[in-house]
């Protein structure tokens, strides 16, 4: 059990830096009363969405545990241990937990995991609009202080929700282990029920804070410059503190249970995918080692995150781009990384470690390429946002249609990278000789979780840089708002547009480590089938694409993803008319409001907008979770076919196999599609800003700035990327776990024997 | 061999009926001498384009017939006799065809599959470019007369198509068996080069025609109406002429290789999977009935097409929808077509004829259902366009937000469509009892096939539909440009918005196509593999979803459809900005153009155009033919993998399993994106006329209709649709089909033994 120690310690090492992070943030300047008084619209705005958010969220997965409590006990058959016999890992006869046991089991695993996703997004959220204000406050000193406070007030996400998700798993481990008192290699398959959880709050906590994000958005912006008038983050507009609000939702809170759940769900795949190597060699490191791995992360990224202010010039005319420091950190973080990978698998892995040590070091490296790939396309010094800016001189259509081809694009870079990585780490893994016993197969796929363990371990810091996002993005709007000296502004904009980049590039991290991710999970749900079955977990069990169900299991899988999308993009526009009508409200029933001599009611805006996102989110929230269970139980009742393992033939095979068709496929469709959404949408983003900034010129040299028809051109491309790349691209993260941890859970209801 | 006379004989028939059509056409008035000279330089342009063309992709066809041939022969072991013993389905241990033989006569087929996909499509566009201003003179008539003429001209290209294509394939099945005497089983194996052949022209004629019409169309808007405020159609504009050229290079040459593929590939596919029933059986009826079914298809479609003018108001007064006589027609095709596909199956299916029956049946009517679900989502009476037009009153932007959802959304209907007919088609067919050595997997595949033979049979009578759309277009032209009396502009207007459905309708139907055919297609890349290892034809070969290889290539099957979509609509943008330059060029070099006193040189708009357009579609044909084999090569150099067939390893797996998965995921993928971009495509250019048509209302019930700021957002919808509709979502369903056919003809050089 050697290092296992470090996964409590290090876990709470991170709350306690995160506490501490808290502290350090909360006892900072407030600035003026000017600032303060909008801070504390936004932060009494946020709790207010919150509350209600989690109220609803809460009520549905409490319903939805006990679906799943009685849902599992009444399909399962109970769990059987997991003996080795003859060379084959398979499942024993009689089970050591009951089929109520096992149902109860998951479905408060289900709970607590939801509860913790759920806390850290609250706390998270909660210093994130505390911070914003301290960041605006700082920004009057010097960037360095402004850098410091975002920075930190965004950590405070980062290691709450690595932390929480390394405590949350590794505590219903060792209660279900210990307490319970069961064989550790059965225990993997009773917390699967967490990541489900992870995975249902994720889902609507992303989908309803990023319709309510884009929605106050775009209300905002379509009802205030483009109706009435008047600039962005005008304080007559009654939007403005919706729109500063939505984004901590957006980004804060819903892309912390985005990676919370990345991490749990990985984190449980990698332990099951380890009780196959476990059962063999009867070493319990193979379980516990992606524990171990994310401790060392927790390590490296406190340290990087403390050396962030070192790199800062503290020179208050400093010209320095803000990205500099933190790509600094980022590198910190990552040769620690490096190094904590070293320790873990010399001292876990046995003898065959550095081939493991190798498929991690494949992780950090795709994680470092997803940070520079995002970047490349996503920022202004580079020939994508370019050019879209350059169509943008010939109207809104052709800057969408360069929008499209470059969104279409991006897909090219991240397919290649997830596959070589992939490839790689499967192939290295498959190399290491464990026991004669564990196929290549085996240890290749345990390799691919790896690089998945690798790439997650500067989770945290990439998280505090995501944070950082909608926190100088409120700097900016207090700043903007309460009239605050040129200065300031502009080391806010500075930051602003920094936050845009680190924003853009964690989701697609979220992307790249959801493409890694998916294939031990679905690996881990092969698993699950076996064990329903009682077939080896050594066997071989093709998911054959020649077949029928497989075939149209994929096609349905695909369409899910298009469907999904399609609803997430119509409920921003829906929710985004609820607010314009109500700024229009506002405007007709006070006049005063627009002379500037009456205040608008921004409590009532951001409420209406909070209602109309959480109704919103319902109907594609409801087709993520049934679809599968649909097909699957459509397919399990209306085909009977057969399928061949290992020489014994099983009967009524589609269901689960339709399931699988649907769960890989829609995962590739899915992957393809968030990073089409996610980065189209940040490079029209950018496309914007890049003219606003007096780097598009025409014939002339004269640079086309605001109010210039290609500025227009690039603000309808802005507003069309919007509701792409925070609501439906971030949502699909969301949506491809979903998938793989619904599954998980719900296997045997597609079976039938 | 009962029936096998009818095909020739059909074939011939279609040729001679298209031989009349054109007659007809050609003798009928040719309107006034303004039209004659419009109708002249449209010919010409079209003319001048296509030889230039086709000049490109005969250079382009001759260098890869050379190269498959090489490579084929290179890579062959030469062609071995399907042989039948103790109830297996395998291939002889020495081969009957020689190595360099087989590449002879696949690099053979490939020319000739080339030369009658050129030949079909190149007089189908001569008629199609003279029917035009024909269809123009009978407007001044009768809707009837017009109507007739439009549909009929457009037959000859539906005709040929179809006509060409059996005649193709049986021409040569019938060379290669009889005169080289050849086994008839191992025929289809050898033909497999003429699908490749027809999907190399189609992937070129759809993508060159594509962009080269859209980059017409799109530029002559821009410089046109925006730049310029000159009307469409407006004779000043140089572009006019060759956006009407356009027209028909897309859709008529485009289409019409597009389909012509299909049923090529289609016979060709199903007679390979016919080869696996025969070699048990040895009745030649399983490999020949799919040339026969088509044969029926023809019978129908002629009747059907000639029954169009009798559904036809006559009266000069007449309100009647150009849609109803078409539909009518559709109906009487569809109708016998199921009577043909009785007789068929009756005579040549043995005892359990029934089961295949009911599959042709599930093809008929999932025919039906695209048309119908094509009309629902692109059409102005429906929910879709109508909610795409209100969203033009906020501006473009909710216009594209809306637009784009309408167009995801579009995938679910298609999606179930295609799912319930393979799902459907596979268990009857599997029902089907031939002999207990064909198992049923074997016949529910054939059953699919047979689903896919009986959609077809409408083919020709579709393809006319589709055709009938840049007809009436051009005449819609032609009378706009020659100052035709009003009432025979309302008769043009009504057959141009008819047409615009019709060409929908026709990618709905090429869509769906393409899915049935893709599975199909897939059985035979698999049989091939088994070919090449010797291994049974009756074995299952999984294509195991859970392999490393098998996602990777799967992944990049989707990122092939993205960047392939990507470059195509880059590669209008590019062409669009050579025919700009060059009107701008035309404007300022004689200002007497403006004037109206002189006119442009429309020839040199069309000439720069085309070459920019065949220039453009170089990259994405590269990509899409040298993407596949480089998957396959790396996979097979670098992975050294095993599978088990029937309890024999097979090393060295990786090459072909990653191009399956490839293949079978990138098609998923394929018919999804094409569904949106034709679909969304068709729904913004209907919203656009929705509005035009004074449909959408202000709060006080007034229309606002053209120059209303709504129509103004409703344009940039229909401008961002049109290389979604025209360039990039048809030419995705000839990179489908180029998959399937590269492959199959490929499939050795991925395989090691």
């Amino acid at each position: 059990m050697t290092l296992v120690w470090m996964v409590p310690v290090t876990g709470l090492a991170a709350v306690l830096f995160a506490l501490w992070l808290a502290y350090d943030v909360l006892r900072r300047d407030t600035g003026t009363a000017a600032m303060q008084e909008i801070s504390g619209m936004i932060f009494e705005g946020a709790m207010a969405f919150l509350s209600r958010q989690y109220r609803t969220i809460g009520a549905l997965a409490i319903v939805t545990a006990v679906a799943v409590t009685v849902i599992v006990g009444s399909i399962s058959e109970g769990v059987k241990p997991v003996v080795f016999q003859n060379g084959q890992v398979s499942f024993g006869a009689t089970e050591i937990v009951g089929r109520w046991e096992e149902g109860l089991l998951t479905g408060i695993a289900f709970l607590v995991g939801a509860f913790c996703s759920g806390l850290a997004g609250y706390i998270g959220m909660f210093i994130a609009v505390r911070s914003n204000v301290r960041t605006a406050a700082a920004a009057q000193k010097s960037l360095k202080d402004a850098v410091t406070v975002s920075l930190r007030g965004g950590a405070v996400s980062g290691f709450l929700v690595v932390a929480l998700s390394l405590l949350g798993v590794s505590g219903i481990f060792l209660v279900y282990s210990r307490v319970l008192d069961n064989p550790p290699e059965i225990v993997p398959f009773l917390i699967i029920g967490f990541g489900f959880g992870a995975s249902f709050v994720a889902l609507f906590a992303q989908l309803g804070g990023g319709i309510y994000t884009k929605a106050a958005d775009v209300g905002a912006d379509l009802v205030g410059k483009v109706e009435a008038g008047i600039p962005e983050d005008d304080p007559r507009n009654a939007a403005v503190v919706a729109d500063l609000v939505g984004d901590n939702v957006g980004d804060c809170a819903g892309r912390g249970a985005d990676l919370f759940e990345s991490m749990s769900a990985e984190n449980i795949g990698a332990m099951i995918l380890g009780v196959a190597i476990f059962s063999v060699t009867r070493d319990i490191e193979w379980i516990m080692f992606p524990l171990v791995l994310r401790s060392f992360g927790i390590i490296a990224t406190i340290v990087g995150l403390t050396s962030v202010p070192f790199f800062t010039d503290g020179d208050a005319k400093s010209k320095q781009d803000p990205m500099t420091p933190l790509n600094y950190g980022y590198y910190v973080v990552s040769a620690l990384s490096v190094v904590g990978l070293f320790i873990a698998t010399k001292v876990m892995l046995g003898d065959a470690w550095y081939w493991f040590f190798f498929c991690g070091l494949i992780g950090i490296g795709t994680g470092i390429a997803f940070v520079y790939i995002t970047q490349y396309y996503t920022a202004g010094a580079w020939r994508p946002v370019q050019e879209i800016a350059q169509a943008s001189r010939t109207g809104p259509a052709t800057n969408i249609i360069i929008g499209t081809a470059v969104g279409f694009e991006t897909t090219a870079l991240t397919a290649i990278s997830i596959g070589v990585a992939l490839v790689g780490a499967f192939a290295l893994g498959s190399q290491a000789d464990i026991d004669p016993a564990i196929p290549g197969f085996t240890t290749g796929i345990f390799g691919t979780a790896v690089a998945t363990m690798g790439m997650l371990m500067s989770a945290a810091y990439i998280l505090s840089m995501d944070t950082f996002g909608p926190i100088t993005d409120n700097a900016g709007g207090i700043t903007e708002m309460s009239g605050a000296p040129e200065s300031a502004r502009e080391i806010t904009d500075k930051l602003d547009a920094v936050g845009n980049t680190t924003k853009a590039l964690t989701k697609g991290y979220a992307v790249a480590s959801a493409g890694l991710a998916a294939f031990l999970l679905f690996s881990a749900y092969l698993d699950k089938v076996k064990e329903r079955l009682g077939a080896p977990l050594t066997a071989e069990l093709p998911i054959d694409l020649a077949r029928v169900d497989v075939f149209v299991g994929g096609l349905l899988g695909v369409m899910l993803v298009f469907l999904f999308s399609s609803l997430a993009i119509r409920a921003v526009g829906n929710a985004a008319g609820a607010i314009i009508e109500e700024v229009r409200r506002q405007f007709r029933a006070d006049p005063g409001i627009m002379a500037g001599t009456s205040r608008p009611d921004y409590g009532r805006a951001v409420d209406i907008t909070a209602r109309a996102a959480l109704r919103e989110m319902v109907l594609p929230g409801v087709l993520a979770v049934g679809m599968p269970i649909a097909v699957g139980l459509i397919f399990r009742f209306t085909r009977n076919d057969t399928v061949i393992i290992d020489n014994v033939a099983y009967d009524h095979a589609s269901g689960w196999l339709a399931v699988a068709g649907m769960l890989i496929i829609g995962t590739i469709g899915g992957i393809m599609m968030a990073t089409v959404l996610n980065n189209g949408g940040g490079a029209w983003d950018n496309a914007k800003k890049f003219i606003e900034s007096g780097g598009l010129k025409d014939e002339n040299g004269v640079p086309l700035g605001k109010g210039s028809e290609a500025h227009k051109a690039a603000v309808v491309g802005d507003t069309v990327g919007d509701p792409f790349k925070d609501t439906a691209g971030p949502s699909l993260h969301v949506l491809i776990k979903l998938l793989a941890t619904i599954t998980l859970v719900l296997a045997p209801l597609f079976i039938s024997k």
